[in-house]
């Protein structure tokens, strides 16, 4: 086919072959652009398979993905020695697509396994600092005026890996696999606190979980009463037991753990409870010996999850380059991309849903010409917010201070065509 | 608690019951409104219960629902007598919430069953009054520009039982169980035909699908250019083979017939194949004995899901209304809501995500007295375009027309708290 690469929405927009993000976002302007990657065919199609030559498999109650999507789990699954349910399973990003993550897919951290909780014996009550303690079960809190929001939940040790001095040997779910994205439908609990009636001292929220470690954190009232719900509902169903069923606790944005699956208590406080999950763990060393406390959002962060290890490019040509930015200060701005180590970048383009508190879909074209490259995302949230290097992250951390690791990541790809972490 | 439902806010804004839709939208409006359900609590939380005295389940690759949500599952699943793929299975509607259908729950409507198709041998093959003729399998598409958006998918047929004299003693999925709602991501059309050269004379592009049937379709080229995808993801995952795996048609806002499933092949013509599937079926007869081809898009609609038949009140008391309204005219606009039959209306609160072609969440708080009522919901799209009645749906059809039904939908509940279908 011809190469027009001398139009300017096909020439290259950055070192090593990146191409105009305009290429995803309108009609027309791929003609000439070189893409084919596909082969030419006999005129009158394919010949028929094997499985158009009979009846297909019925209908069913509930379905399953492809045998050939076997590969396609949570990976790796860890549990700490000793225990049976302290550990983490990862997200397999790099096999994922879009904003959405599969519910059996999600990420799960756990710190004494999943709690198989009968949803008639479950209650949560608030009390504390209120004029009237109250109990609630699923089935009432369903009664309540609800709202649905699709939003992010990130541990905030996900991509602690990267504080190594060496780089890892590990693929993208094992280094940033405990991020994922859900549709999560509950009660504001703005509305049950309302209810309660929350005193005038009453300043910190103190949720604590239904699982035999009782997980439990201390939320700032202000947070609660803004965009926290009780979460019944994930991507349209029940909470899954991983994430919580019957209900759990959801603050848009905010490290993972504060938001307390299997939800069995919020006592309002004056002050925050210090236990030993906000204590022990989940608070920031510095490399003065003083450690931060409580500190919720997450921070501006993208990653490449393709080309990535473990995801060969099959030789020179056009690739889709495929990646997901977030940030708990609100929407993506802008993704830039480097296919050259940051020497260069070019904008990339984003998915049409660009939503608060959410994972959003970058892409951008690359041709690679079979040389080594190094693949960088840097994103820039809707606040100004610039994802730093690994350099900036560290900067004043104690050496073993793993939590809130949002530095750019770069994969090198080597002249066969495959990927690995790098420190660029 | 105190009632204070002299203020305006929480004033009924409608007959029988219906408060005003800002309790869904802010905080602090719903301190008085009596919509206390839940019930007072010892000031110490709840005694701890077995799964909190021993450590829970691991960690694993893929997580499943809880055997307390056993109920949720597609039905009622139906194949036509004498074939074992010939048929329907239905989303649960009545018991999810949100915008996002479980891939899983994901209605299914095929004509010869599910193929189980190797993506290694399986090619999409785009041939007709092009330049060039074009062979893709799936791992080469994955390699071209791609775009996701949540958007509906709806049979034709969905609510076709309506047209029956009588009304059906059935629930809300086995009367509406066709529609779902996934994240659908893949290549637009317009890269690959742009590539292939469509020839001047390229007016219709005819899509075969890989089963068994060779479902196939005539799909204007306009359409295919404009906002078309082939298909590779669903709700972040490969497609399931239910919907299509490796590679599925997609075009939104249209009926789900025409977005062809296992996609094949491609053929780019001057007018429509008039195949079995746009002449014998998925065309509308009027009661003059004509029959009208090609109606693509999908009217406005909207249906409460919750309260509906099966889901009894547990007696008088507030409740949340709950439902789903959808258009292939674009966003959602507004949705009504009526407790008395249509004798007076209220504006239903819409959940934050309004994406065009998309399941939109509306709700509404509803003081139930005890008596008889009649729930109906009522959409308007961003075209202005208005549901209609059952009436003003069926004037003009033939008898047995029952593609394209999208009349309001009235449940009535009776004083013991019971939801049926009635027409109203």
């Amino acid at each position: 086919m011809s190469d027009n690469s001398s139009r300017d929405d096909l020439a290259p927009v950055a070192g090593n072959g990146l191409l105009h993000r305009r290429l995803f976002l309108k009609t027309g302007l791929t003609a000439g652009a070189g893409l084919l990657v596909a082969g030419r065919a006999a005129a009158e199609g394919p010949d028929r398979a094997p499985w158009m030559r009979a009846p297909g498999v019925g209908m069913g109650p509930s379905g399953a993905p492809s045998p050939f999507e076997e590969h396609v789990v949570r990976a790796p699954v860890g549990s700490q020695p000793g225990t049976t349910g302290a550990g983490v399973s990862r997200t397999p990003l790099q096999h994922l697509d879009g904003i959405i993550t599969p519910s059996r897919l999600h990420f799960e951290r756990h710190h004494s396994g999943i709690p198989q909780i009968d949803p008639g014996e479950h209650r949560l009550v608030i009390h504390g600092l209120v004029d009237r303690s109250l109990s609630f079960d699923a089935e009432t809190l369903d009664r309540y005026p609800q709202v649905s929001r699709i939003q992010f939940l990130e541990c905030s040790g996900n991509s602690g890996a990267l504080i190594a001095p060496n780089p890892v040997d590990a693929d993208c779910a094992s280094i940033h696999g405990l991020i994922s994205a859900s549709e999560w439908g509950g009660v504001p609990l703005s509305v049950l606190l309302d209810e309660a009636g929350v005193q005038a001292e009453g300043k910190w929220v103190v949720a604590g979980g239904a699982d035999a470690a009782v997980m439990s954190r201390s939320v700032p009232l202000e947070k609660i009463m803004d965009d926290a719900i009780v979460a019944l509902y994930q991507n349209g169903e029940r909470l899954r037991p991983s994430n919580g069923y019957p209900m759990r606790l959801f603050l848009p944005g905010w490290e993972g753990n504060a938001s307390v699956k299997w939800l069995r208590t919020l006592k309002v406080t004056e002050s925050p409870a210090m236990t030993k999950d906000e204590t022990s763990k989940y608070s920031d060393l510095a490399a003065n010996g003083q450690a931060e406390l409580f500190t919720f959002p997450m921070a501006v962060k993208s990653v490449i999850t393709s080309p990535s290890p473990g995801l060969d490019l099959a030789g020179p040509g056009v690739y889709r380059i495929s990646g997901i930015a977030w940030s708990g200060g609100g929407r993506i701005r802008r993704v830039e991309v480097s296919t050259d180590g940051g020497a260069s970048w070019a904008e990339a383009a984003l998915d049409e849903h660009v939503l608060p508190h959410c994972l959003t879909r970058f892409r951008a074209a690359w041709r690679w010409n079979g040389g080594p490259a190094t693949l960088l995302s840097r994103a820039v949230d809707e606040t100004g917010a610039v994802q730093p290097t690994r350099d900036e992250v560290l900067a004043g951390r104690a050496p073993e201070a793993f939590y809130h690791y949002n530095g750019i990541q770069a994969w090198a790809v080597d002249e066969q065509g495959a990927s690995r972490n790098v420190y660029a």
